[in-house]
């Protein structure tokens, strides 16, 4: 049994992995860090989760360091989490950081994408991009596991096969996505009269993921474009990339090089060809689960192609594949404790 | 043409009078009066009117002190409301006010729903409440209209021709509200991952409008509970009463007061007897107008009825019924700029 | 390993059932039967279910009746259930039925209700409540389940207590449902745009589960009724019963009642009573978990009381309540397979 | 006053020509046609107008063509539109069209896109495409006016100023689109559980609308695809054209197109520049109103170019833009009858 510590534990990507900390059968719970509501019933927060923590109250950060763990998930704020990384691993635990402040390489890029300097760069050698279906081996093992971006995600399974054959142009990018995105705090945007039915598109171009999927992709930048719209829905990502081709493909090859990227893959479903409706997949089907689903149609012509990704962000786009990063870590299957099936429909 | 001066413009009840002014025959807006956004175009704010008001721009409380004006609505916050109608009143302005500083009569009912003094104290007696239903008389050419509650408007509405019979004994109230009711500004329960399908009961026996609804009735308070659920809806109130009758009644008596009562009525429509899945109305039938439709079913042995309510909490149970008192307190038609019919489905 | 037909498995409910049977460790699909789609691939009905079932495909009737299973779940509509059960039986397997065909004992009140003579007359002794919250003991071992109503689930528990307790002296109980409720079927009702955003009251006093209510609660009908509102949820319901105590009552005699009744329910969680606006339940903190939220608020005087409950209709409702059953009839610990966790928010 | 006849008055578009002529100055309703619900009184089916409407019932399609009528509506399927049309104007009405019949002007296409042949081939020359920002001199005492695409309208009105320019090498166009598309009939997809909080991809390139764009954009069909995403709305479609310049251009170029375009279009409202939050326009500040908003983005580079519209495809999708149409073919001041702002936030 891992003893794992929690920071952020009152966030919505902390709720999360407090419900699969609670089902993981190799995980306990060491402590649910919480600097405002130190003191106060896990339950209060989560009620979805009061049985399965009944007599279990959040702690400060001073008395969690004082804790053993054998890991800790950082939940905590972008710049926040790279501080609180160096003690962890200074106290001889795992860290498995879900922000931002570990997922790129190049100082430059963080600066640019964060507006700020990259924190604790004695640490960067040192963290994996968490994304087990490109850092599998790196991660096994590894001390230091970097959270991932949702959208991010979403954009890079849709269009990992492409990159991979060299065979990818161009891509005009767009995610949908929903408001548990913006974390539990709010802002006036997601004051329920503005966000409700909203389709409001948050960045046309730019979304600061691009970097990420930049530099997992292998591509310059000149050749993607990310852009975020906020949808009616409380999770979930779903990825359209508009792409081009650099030379016309046929179908049976293009499902050659997805069937190849992901066969083996134990979270990611490519979608059927037939019925054609469900060749582009949609997030309410993958809802509460760590599942991806990943699909594409070809235009006539073979050169424009929609490739196209759905998960939940909460999940395969936060907390789910950091457990599958925390299970790599410490040396256990990657897909323990994820094996719960999607609710559909809800 | 009457020049009208609205105060709290930037809130949701006070675009729904930017709405209704700019679409009146009989009044220009003097001001939009905002101390946060004074200077700021009103379009910034209130997109969906950028065109009807192209060159306008929030005034600074004290530039709309030094402005004239025919008519004040007042779209303030509790408290601060009173303080701005007396100083209307002494400029010559009429005021129709929107908030709860004069709705109740007793001090000590004040008092003890909104747990402070009543504010200005010397106004008090030339208040009326401003419902046309109740008190459209007074309300002719007056110089203090209240606003009325919108979870009262509609049980008042629901529950009147039996109060007014004599024959309810008593009655439990529920009210499900949409998420405007709560503002433009937004608390920690209006963010939309916490409330986008949200089933919470507020308040389970007494919603601060309970005040108003036995005022207006003239019913004892221990005859009366009134509940209120926040469910998924932005605008909209439905209101179920499940009353008892002090004695047992048939269709027939029961459509007679119904009809008494609202036959005359520009804008309450009752529900038809059939086909029964109509006789509970729907806020949705409604929606973006001033009407209100009430409806009431009987169940087998005459004493147990759901008398039921329905509107726009902007429109009949805020701005809508502002315009009516407005419309009144001027000498204009009652109906005057009120006459958009509801959007469906939406 | 126990081998189980799935009947009607192209419906919710029996996806539900296909959810759960994939992820019980002591069960495998025998088959899904389904008239319709015999020969059709399972994902394409239930595409969250693809990569769980990847070759399975649904089968006819007839096929179904020559395999071999130790149970059968029955997801078919009313009156259709009865007739397969006494083939099933007949074949020695043993039957959850998740229609109403089974459900109340007396012949009349089946008539009144259904306005359909029992059917299978000869089997309706055999048949056990399916509510392990009443009928524990009968359903160990049992051939023949019978399934339970989603309304008559959730009301049964907000007032069994008191019921028990005999000091329920009336209640007006009304249920706000999702859209699941109806099937995978659809009616002119459930057309989006109808749909969306409703507040229908479907039936004002009397929906058909009211009989069920009364048969499990001891209670006659004169005392109760039971309203349902169609509200924008997909699952969920959430039952508030306005009930009078037969005497006042003070709270901690409620709770005491309250533990004592559920204490030892491994699915009924009670609501805590502080802070005070998550005393009644809301269906959103249970979602595609099998439990059950169950609240009260007792009002000034002591006889008025709002006792509540919210559960997921698919689950607690219906599949998860069946599984319940089925684990007891096969002599398997109650909650295999019932483990997971509510998601939440979603 | 004119009299106007309305053919397919139970559809959706046919409620919203309902509400308009209920409020238009100078039409009143000569008849309300349905084959299915002749006789039935019309707030049966609209039960938002009931009170606008009180004693009028449909009638057949024979009574109608007993009647006189100086315009008629057909919101007829399509097929049967053209049919009717021919009858009408033999009759020496003037006809508005909301069907596809009379669209295309290429029979091929026509064949191609709706899988038929053209039908009334001898009305075909006599039809002029019903968007007044294109067509508005020929629809001036037109005598057939076609109904335009909702999809279409958005999509043209996005792409406009930049294919009049000669600037647009190509785009891919994609639509989000409420649930109101699909009309009151319903289909499986528009089953309330499956169709909330959708984001189905209907079609990926091809949208039957698309043959119309090319048409009146004069674009080549390789330049241009069009897809549609179904979303978590009942009204509004947002369209989002993923441009690309034929050369690198500058923003101030770009707001002379689209100024020089639409500056003097009574209901087409550019976005403003600041907050660039507000450059792309969302349907819900349009909602009820014949208002759409356009406006746009540009990346870095000057050749990749975000073009946007959004509208209510009720009102300038399909009702609003006939009424325009009938207006300037009555020879009535356009905008007559279409003056209502929007509901927002609703």
């Amino acid at each position: 049994m891992f003893r794992v510590a929690l920071w952020g534990a009152t966030g919505l990507a902390g709720g999360e992995l407090l419900r699969l900390i609670a089902g993981h059968p190799n995980m306990e719970l060491a402590c649910a860090v919480s600097r405002g509501r130190a003191g106060q019933p896990l339950g209060g927060t989560h009620p979805h989760l009061r049985h399965a923590y009944p007599s279990c109250s959040f702690v400060s950060p001073e008395e969690a360091r004082e804790g053993e763990a054998d890991l800790a998930f950082l939940a905590l704020p972008h710049g926040a989490s790279a501080e609180e990384a160096g003690r962890c691993l200074a106290r001889g635990q795992k860290v498995v950081d879900l922000s931002a402040d570990f997922r790129l390489r190049d100082p430059e890029a963080h600066r640019r994408w964060y507006g700020a300097e990259v924190p604790a760069p004695e640490l960067r050698g040192r963290g994996v991009y968490g994304l087990p279906e490109l850092h599998r081996e790196e991660l096994r093992g590894a001390d230091l596991v970097s959270g991932v971006g949702c959208n991010a995600t979403a954009a890079i399974l849709a269009l990992l096969p492409l990159a991979r054959a060299g065979v990818l142009e161009e891509a005009r990018v767009e995610c949908r996505v929903g408001s548990s995105e913006g974390g539990a705090g709010g802002d006036e945007g997601s004051h329920h009269p503005w966000r409700s039915r909203a389709l409001r598109v948050v960045t046309p171009f730019a979304h600061r993921h691009l970097g990420e999927v930049c530099q997992e992709l292998g591509l310059e930048e000149e050749r993607l474009t990310l852009g975020v719209t906020a949808v009616e829905l409380v999770r979930g990502v779903q990825c359209l990339a508009h792409a081009t081709l650099s030379r016309p493909m046929v179908e049976g090859e293009l499902w050659r090089l997805y069937r190849g990227a992901y066969g083996e893959e134990p979270f990611v479903d490519l979608c059927p060809a037939r019925p054609s409706h469900q060749r582009i997949p949609d997030p309410r089907h993958v809802l509460g689960s760590n599942r991806v689903r990943v699909g594409f149609a070809l235009a006539e012509g073979g050169r424009r192609i929609l490739a196209a990704s759905a998960l939940d962000n909460l999940m395969k786009g936060a907390a789910g594949t950091a457990l599958q990063g925390a299970n790599l870590a410490l040396g256990l299957p990657e897909t323990r404790g994820l094996d719960m099936l999607p609710v559909f429909p809800a």
